[in-house]
């Protein structure tokens, strides 16, 4: 397809596309004349990439162009991927110098989620160190939260299963850009949806007679 | 307890407490003696309620005041509570004079999904426009990701079937903090886990036989 084209397939007006080949971060189409070049359905779902790590992700032009220079990497492969994708959508760790007793009960409390859900992760990776800070704040603020702690997580488990399901028979490029956009916006889905079925749920648990039609 | 038993009890500072006594955010303790006052363990759970909302919810000190006075009006019930504290996370919604094609099947995709899920919520409630938007952006940029939106679904009603039974026979002032909190830490909880199971089965499924160090 011509530039033209690409643009509306994208989304992505023409002065944007031209920045992005500039940049680098879109690829060059094929030549098809000195003035010419024709793109591909590649470029569609690379533009598509592009828009989701800057708009969805909220990441800088420098950040994008990180991701993109992994997404394109010969040695990448399938079980580098979330890594990749997560790196795009860092949320802040516990402060590894902190040893305060706050900080260590919570890597404590971290390391006993992950022997008994069996989840095997280096114990140095950046979500795990995530995951001590969150729980961190929820034992300083709210720690009745923790009391259903292993609930939770066999069904964010389940979640993540989803998660892996969805990149079955999918080319490399297309499995980054799910796991990209379904990261970013997977997370906004699970924190909408449960808003909703929390009114669904209250409104059957503690609604009284006369309230039955709120 | 005196002020500086309290200030220790909740952790926040004692010029930052007198600034809440001040603002009217928080009630005035038991005057003992013309200098000074008695407070109680219900001073402790509300300075954590408004640094729940100042800290973690990113309010504004007016929101706050305004999520307090729901709290505190006569007419507060259980079945108030998850509106009061969602009020206080307010995703965007979908432009309601927006009757683009796009955001017409967002709605519709919403509509059958309360209704496949018998989720019974006024369907002008912000959360229910809030998701659409979600689902009307993931549409845009990724569509495959709405294929396991039931299944998704599913799980996220067990997750709002354990918000609300956490809040089982607590008092309602328990309930609202509970319920704040719950709102914005669980929501990191279940990103920070999700990160951290997707690395679990990803490697699982995907890791190559000379890979199973990793």
């Amino acid at each position: 397809m011509r530039m033209a084209e690409l643009s509306r397939e994208s989304g992505v007006p023409v002065a944007t596309i031209k920045f992005y080949l500039r940049e680098g971060l879109l690829p060059a189409g094929e030549r098809t004349s000195p003035n010419q070049a024709r793109y591909s359905r590649e470029h569609v779902r690379r533009l598509r990439l592009i828009r989701a790590l800057l708009e969805v992700g909220g990441l800088s032009l420098a950040q994008v162009t990180e991701v993109l220079d992994a997404v394109d990497a010969d040695d990448l492969d399938q079980h580098k991927i979330f890594g990749v994708a997560q790196a795009t959508v860092t949320q802040p760790g516990l402060d590894p110098d902190d040893d305060s007793e706050h900080a260590q009960a919570a890597r404590e409390r971290v390391h006993k989620l992950l022997v008994d859900h069996d989840w095997r992760v280096p114990p140095d990776w950046p979500p795990v160190n995530a995951l001590a800070r969150v729980i961190a704040t929820i034992q300083e603020l709210e720690p009745v939260l923790l009391q259903q702690l292993d609930a939770r997580a066999e069904l964010i488990g389940k979640v993540a299963d989803l998660d892996v399901e969805l990149l079955e028979g999918r080319s490399l490029e297309q499995q980054v850009e799910i796991v990209v956009a379904g990261t970013v916006l997977g997370d906004a889905l699970m924190s909408a949806m449960r808003r909703v079925a929390q009114i669904d749920r209250s409104a059957r648990k503690f609604t009284r007679p006369d309230d039955h039609d709120m």
